[in-house]
């Protein structure tokens, strides 16, 4: 209750703010800078409850966490978040994985804000302030034009070269985005992986975390060993056979059930 | 790499930085904040690293976020993530337990950094820098002075209220701090929980994990639906039984396997 006092003081202070913009009425800059400080403390516990798992089945990003998202994911703070947390999947394969000669030693990766990056698309949605737009999304993801996250990319190579077999897991539909993905995946580097797995039409509906454990139950059930999984969105790494270790890249701006 | 490289600088620059404070050899301003957003940005990463559990099995906080972790626990941004995720937790009380009267809903809740905090005790040990000193800690706790922390004093109220069973699972040892955490809960104002149960000989040794695991399982073997778990370390939210909800509080400053 008191955040949320707060809270509307603070949007009450911020639309005051704009007034002050329009008609030059005069507010002091700490005043403005307090506003902001507010706003960005906020914003930096709602973004930790979000990547902890403790904030659920969130729609949008809070408005007035706008300008913080937005930093966040254009000014290096998210490249260094995934940075270190590659380099972490890095002395996990070098230090704990033991890996066998009987190809049968796997690695899940997701794909969207994994693998490859929807940054662009979510830039023209004000960084997910605005609703999911399935249509949209679609029309992006159909182009395959998305860059790869250079950090997974970097950890991409580093499983192959090792002997890991790569199963790329994703939502995306078979049907409608499989060519596309398969051709952005290509584009950008991630060549030689064992199994792109698209969502067939009988998952259609399904949430993720049950999707995505059937598809790793189907491995497990075919010998493999599941040594890692990595993927931004908490439905990637619940649920069944999760792999010995899973790793949780950030991701403010949307959530998948 | 590139981090590593990046942290020597660092390290490099700082150490130049305090040369230059003793010697009065002069360094531009930018410079000096030039390197202290470097280290707060990383140790943020770091942060955000350790509370998703991404980094695990650490033993001490970095040396060069000691200003950074301290600045996060005694400045405010500590508290206020505590109270949004508290603010969830209610939510989740509020709109989607269905309570029976059969005595039989329990809610699960660490105490050391959960119902209690031991803030105090590791602003001595350069918040977390220092390594574990188990007899100082045992010490500490043995006096009985912890503090509340309010937000989750608040939630614990509103459970006892709803009719819940409150049950306090801690990994401190029940023969040789007992007592001292009756005391102490007692007058910190948590009263009327169900049970408190603390680490008995025959669990001595085992990790957190699996010794609160057991002890979940002798609850729901008991008949109890166990709605929500909370605490400050992965291992009291992993294992089995671990509740129908998790919350996992903030706590850069030690990690407990």
């Amino acid at each position: 209750m008191k955040q949320i006092r707060e809270l509307l003081m603070l949007l009450l202070l911020a639309s005051c703010s704009k007034l002050t913009a329009s008609t030059t009425v005069w507010m002091p800059m700490w005043q403005q800078k307090y506003i902001e400080e507010k706003a960005d403390s906020y914003c930096l516990s709602w973004r930790l409850g979000v990547e902890t798992n403790n904030i659920r089945a969130w729609r949008t990003v809070p408005t007035h966490c706008l300008r913080y998202v937005e930093n966040y994911m254009m000014r290096g703070q998210y490249e260094r978040d995934v940075e270190l947390i590659i380099d972490h999947v890095m002395d996990y394969v070098n230090d704990d994985v033991v890996l066998s000669n009987d190809g049968l030693d796997a690695w899940i990766l997701d794909v969207d804000d994994t693998c490859l990056s929807n940054l662009f698309y979510y830039q023209g949605k004000r960084f997910g302030v605005d609703p999911y737009d399935p249509k949209g999304f679609h029309e992006w993801a159909s182009k395959g034009v998305c860059p790869a996250i250079p950090a997974v990319l970097r950890l991409y190579n580093k499983l192959i070269e090792s002997g890991f077999r790569v199963f790329l897991v994703t939502g995306r539909s078979e049907s409608t985005l499989g060519q596309a993905t398969l051709y952005n995946l290509h584009n950008q580097g991630f060549l030689g992986y064992e199994r792109l797995t698209l969502r067939e039409d009988q998952y259609e509906g399904m949430s993720s975390i049950v999707y995505k454990s059937e598809i790793r139950k189907k491995l497990v059930g075919e010998g493999y060993r599941i040594w890692g999984n990595v993927g931004d969105q908490w439905s990637d790494l619940q649920g069944e056979y999760i792999g010995n270790r899973t790793f949780k890249l950030p991701n403010p701006m949307y959530f998948v059930p």
